[in-house]
């Protein structure tokens, strides 16, 4: 299992009229919290695409607890709970600034050739990174 | 069972450089969705938040089967699968112009007192709108 | 001088707390009215991209006089004032659903090849579309 | 005058197809901008809306002579050059992560009562933090 920790400071746009971030935005948070988890391994996602390899995303899924409001900085949790083969899962946990759990998801990308936009396996550099840890 | 059908055509600004739309922006078209869902039996969103009921989403679930590119116009499939209680259940499909499921999901949101912030029952008003269909 | 109208509903994903549309959004508003302006025409924006021109913006400038609000459903002028040449000119004016001037601004966009990413007079079938109103 | 900087990331909901950051995101750019700045004063943008100021956008205006891609580290700068009296200037230079100048921009904002909505002088206790730079 691999863990990570990210930050994110909430932007004025990123909050709507009921005064706290509108729903569809964490999509983005947990993209900023996946990217940042791959870049603490050694790896970014722009290298991995770099090398041909693109991760479309399959499934995403989030349950709201509880909000974060405008310029809090939220912390976002990151679990990789298994060696990625032909997907990769991140599971996301996000924490308002006062430690409180208030949203909870879950983010499937699967593995894809740049060239060919067939499903391929995770290259093997990209599998050793995470060795360590499973 | 209540059904109803929106389209939606994909901006620039949808897209990232993938080619394809971004993934957390079927959150926006599912709100569009629902909205005119809602419009179409009689009560816009705004005309309920203007009467003291906001709606929270509790919960979102993404499947990526496809994708949606630039300029097109989806269609995106609403199925509300139960008369509204305590929350409010909406079902999507979404298909491209050559009408290939690319996209499934759901969306709930519980009715919460703009005044209170505390959960609530639909109002009667609201229930009556789905009663013709349940 | 070529005229065209538009009209976008506002989305709850496009307001923030202060309860109107931020300010950012109003460039995807010009940009919905400028692909519908030329679809007008007769040739869409992506038909555009597909013979390989693309249109990347050089400025945007945008005067902001009033607030448009949740779901409302805002109108976009648009006027072409000059015949294409290396660059394309786009005024807006946006007016509310009560018809008042909400906001102004202005779009350059100038034509690239995408193939060789270099600046390129406006290809001759685009400019015929031009010509009747110049 | 008073200048600050900070830095942004670029998220990949950030580009667009072309390959580069939508011309719209560098409002939220210059938003992150213009915060930080304020921040680096000893005064959040969160803590003046506490105090019921508002600070609603008059104008915008941006030109374009390079792009941002995925994943890079823009640098924003942040000129504010006239003491804050009825509307506050942020003057912007974004440059990439090579150091080049790929944006300017300008935002003018005006001081706004929460309560009355009506436009009102900076208060005191926000120009006292800009006289030591004027």
């Amino acid at each position: 299992m691999f863990t990570h920790k990210t930050s994110v400071r909430i932007r004025y746009a990123e909050t709507d009229q009921m005064g706290v971030v509108y729903y569809g935005n964490y999509a983005q948070f947990f993209e900023v919290a996946r990217v940042e988890a791959l870049r603490s391994l050694g790896m970014s996602y722009r290298q991995l695409e770099e090398r041909g390899v693109i991760l479309p995303v399959r499934s995403l899924e989030i349950q709201y607890r509880g909000s974060a409001v405008y310029d809090e900085q939220i912390e976002v949790k990151t679990v990789i709970p298994e060696l990625p083969q032909t997907r990769i899962i991140f599971n996301h946990e996000v924490l308002n600034e006062g430690g409180k759990l208030i949203t909870t998801g879950q983010v499937q990308l699967v593995f894809v050739s740049a060239q060919t936009k067939r499903p391929m396996r995770a290259p093997a550099y990209f599998q050793e990174l995470f060795e360590p840890f499973f």
